[in-house]
């Protein structure tokens, strides 16, 4: 801990009244009373809210199947390790020494536990406002991410409606080049209507190609029409 | 629904200023959209939230491991389905003609739901001070009994630690007396340490029994020391 808690509060944008909270956020139980489980509890909770309230007004389309899947996505203890390490909450931990030595630091499990009780802490220093800010801020990366996933996942859908609504018949998809080594290839792929190629694109997948190809289809549609 | 929504406003502590969001939030999908399942997907949360809070304050000394076993038995779906039924939800509820058919007003998977998208409704409505308010007042009693269970289960664990500290032994339990019949007995229960008598308790179960003779005990022992 050669940082002082200073800089963490800087990143996760929020200065504690009551510093007392936040090291008990930061206080694995290796390391001895009061230990951040039970505030761990508490913040999932507090997390799974503001993630679900984000998803809900993000994806005003979406049933609850498809809402549930992407909160368990983002909430999932990799996910909440991976936030953990990008705001470096692992440098300000205080775990017990055979914790210490076997990696605790890095461990996902501890990570994202500290991240809830960090959540929690904020939660009852500063109320649900401020905590929904902070978390909002933290998983404001990944939806953003989901939302273009989705938005994209929506052309082929958007083109397949359109097609079949103007010309009866559906778009098809076809890969016209591989590129690059095996565990980096790149796909370019061209989507077709009436024998007619309305669009091209390319991408890290072939669903990626097809999404590119299907979005410049639907804009060249738009504009002939 | 022979009852306007103004009843079950009252009975849940909440007056809507949109009431179309309450209307949404009582509309089964069997009904047709706009349905209450997104309501349900953000309601599910923002009851977890609030019965963690309660959880956390009520039992200060409790670690995560019990306080999730208890939120699980609070916000498992026959639970809901209960408070649902408490607040005369089920006439409230739109269905469709074949779950209306099929009982569907009873049906503890759709009171639960509804239930709910009503928390969510309000959360909407009035934001999470509101919300809280209204959880808070749904669960008070079933809380309460737990605090209670809890509290008597603790007399038998003080009762053990203070006659293991002060005579080296462990209490001894004796069922003295079962009255009345099969399906609404009492038990009677003496506790003794040392070959003495400290305590005395019934119930209608021998646990229930035990727990008073304990706190019997304790209060002996405690004036007598």
């Amino acid at each position: 801990m050669a940082e002082g808690l200073g800089k963490l509060q800087q990143r996760i944008g929020y200065p504690f009244r009551q510093l007392g909270l936040l090291e008990e956020a930061l206080t694995h139980r290796s390391y001895g009373r009061p230990d951040n489980e039970r505030l761990e509890f508490l913040g999932d909770s507090v997390i799974e809210l503001v993630v679900s309230q984000l998803l809900f007004e993000t994806f005003p389309k979406l049933r609850e199947g498809e809402l549930s899947k992407m909160r368990s996505s983002l909430v999932k203890e990799e996910s909440l390790a991976e936030i953990a390490r990008g705001i470096e909450l692992g440098r300000h931990l205080k775990l017990g020494k055979g914790e210490e030595a076997t990696g605790g630091r890095e461990k996902a499990s501890i990570l994202a536990g500290a991240l809830e009780a960090v959540v929690a802490a904020v939660y009852i220093d500063g109320g649900f406002e401020e905590a929904f800010r902070v978390v909002e801020g933290l998983f404001r990366g990944r939806i953003r991410q989901m939302e273009e996933a989705w938005r994209d996942r929506d052309y082929k859908t958007q083109l397949q409606e359109y097609t079949q609504a103007r010309f009866k018949e559906v778009p098809r998809y076809t890969v016209v080049a591989e590129r690059g080594p095996e565990h980096s290839k790149t796909f370019e792929v061209v989507v077709s209507v009436g024998g007619r190629i309305w669009g091209r694109g390319s991408g890290r997948s072939k669903k990626e190609a097809e999404q590119r190809a299907a979005e410049e289809a639907l804009r060249r549609l738009d504009e002939e029409a």
